[in-house]
């Protein structure tokens, strides 16, 4: 038998909502019979959506929620008073295995918290990093944490090392990983406090394959696959390569358009350019998974279109297919045992 | 009468010395009366290089350094063991007034350790940041640590932010430049500790215009004057910029060569992206000065080319005219006797 996945799907969540959101859901289900969906929000809203498709409606449910938490609201406090919001009853259907996945393009600051509490982490996780994958020369490379946890310890940048490991092994496929953590230079007496106290427990981690310290400079020309980082750094980086690329980007248009020589030539090199810049637009990557909780939680861009939508349910199905759940569970309650 | 200005220049530093490190200086000797430099390295070395060109032999001495510290060593170390390397000479000749600055393409880490402990801080500083000048779609911004002081704290931070808008308004010429602190969202309560604690400091300090924080994708699009960020995060920045540009152009490249069609708009275009992918390389703009010292000590890339070097040095002419050591002694005589 075929392996199905269920996702609850934020129907308000995120700039497009919930048009390009339905839109996403219904492309997915029309495209994989093994993609079940659920779409959580204002019933009368995702009703009236669904019902510009025709699609298998036996693979589209609707769980109303009447709240929204917006990007401006204090996460916590959103999490904690807004019971009946998209972000709320979509996570509480994962907490209670009634769906295997939650997806959303709405407050990363809620969904973040929302992960921790509401779904909650699997047993000895200390901390659940946001990993997002992001475009280098040689492919992709799984940046984690990209955000989640400011101000993390080092026990906590070792875990998330072992999770990120087990994510490109077996989603996307690459055996032995390198992985690498992001510092100021590559010599081993380099770094912060943090990093300092880290590296020699990465190194002295078994289940890894630890190639040292990484410089930024690296990451984008493919140095390492998993790139480990404190939130706050990890941060920076994913904002930076989306911030450098699209100014970059801009600078080259505004130069082609400043000749007619060029003009001609910016006309050539079209098509060519449009495919380069794609493979270096994360946004073709799909969601950024929290790791380590006891469901999946995707987070999708906030701008996602309908095509984002669809190929971040098209991931939460690989995910189920290749067990990183269990994976994950796997190598914590080998740790739980040891110690216990 | 013209100013003038003495620069001590370490020929021994960096990937092309002392071959094009002693032309840039040739080239900056020639083109400028007001430049004297005082090549500091191995005195048979140089004299060969110099022997290659005529000039105005009274603007350019000698002074005979033996030993040279490399990238590879430990910078504490090695500053306090090699009396006689470039390095320590060099800066030595700042520290007893008979030079005005001190330009190296040498190993950061002993530059900086250089300036701190050879030449030294101005009374009142805590740390002396590294300021480079990065491009952004606007013009540059300054971005101040760039990686000199990991772990800073947060009255480090306020004091790179003063120094840095020093720098913007009267070295590049920008009146009240908008200084920013790098964070991971706009909003006053994100960050993390180090964050949170300098943020409300930036905001009390009448000097400066504090606009609040910046996200890492907002400083390519030209988002804040001074970037202010510890020395960590800054260097994790300076070093994407350069690796993400790099791979992108060099993606566009292959990308071009892909067809016969791109190949042809190619040779058009290739005159106006030139031009638009110099505007966004960080050599173009110098080197990076410690801030903050008794006198001005500048690191130029590893890899300077001989226009680098002149570039460099005319940069020290601009600090001499602009007074930017009394500016940044005066900023700080001024809280000495407030203090007092």
């Amino acid at each position: 038998m075929q392996e199905s996945v269920r996702i609850a799907l934020d129907a308000m969540g995120g700039d497009n909502a919930p048009g390009e959101i339905v839109k996403g859901a219904v492309d997915a289900v029309k495209e994989k019979d093994s993609i079940h969906v659920i779409l959580v929000g204002r019933e009368e809203a995702i009703r009236s959506e669904l019902s510009k498709y025709s699609y298998p409606e036996e693979r589209v449910e609707i769980v109303n929620a009447s709240e929204v938490i917006t990007t401006e609201e204090a996460p916590v406090m959103a999490i904690r008073k807004k019971k009946d919001s998209s972000i709320v009853v979509g996570q509480g259907l994962v907490r209670k295995g009634e769906a295997d996945a939650f997806v959303s393009a709405g407050s990363t600051g809620a969904i973040l918290v929302g992960g921790q509490l509401v779904v909650g982490r699997l047993r000895g996780v200390e901390r659940s990093p946001l990993a997002t994958l992001i475009p280098t020369e040689k492919g992709v490379a799984l940046l984690v944490d990209s955000g989640a946890n400011v101000d993390a310890r080092s026990s906590h940048l070792v875990q998330f090392a072992r999770m990120g490991s087990i994510y490109m092994e077996h989603i996307i496929g690459i055996k032995q990983p390198r992985v690498a953590i992001v510092n100021v230079g590559v010599e081993e007496e380099k770094g912060n406090a943090l990093v300092k106290e880290t590296y020699p427990l990465l190194k002295a981690c078994g289940d890894i394959h630890f190639t040292g310290s990484i410089e930024a400079r690296e990451i984008p020309h493919g140095g390492a696959d998993v790139i480990v980082a404190e939130g706050f750094t990890g941060n920076v980086i994913l904002k930076l390569y989306e911030g450098t690329a699209s100014a970059l980007v801009s600078q080259v248009k505004k130069g082609l358009m400043s000749s007619f020589r060029s003009k001609l030539g910016a006309l050539l090199i079209k098509p060519a350019l449009k495919k380069t810049l794609k493979s270096f637009d994360a946004t073709e990557y799909g969601g950024a998974p929290m790791l380590g909780l006891k469901g999946l939680v995707v987070k999708t861009h906030g701008n996602a279109s309908a095509k984002e939508v669809k190929n971040t349910l098209f991931q939460c199905l690989t995910f189920k297919k290749q067990r990183i759940g269990d994976r994950m569970k796997e190598l914590f309650s080998d740790e739980n045992n040891q110690k216990g």
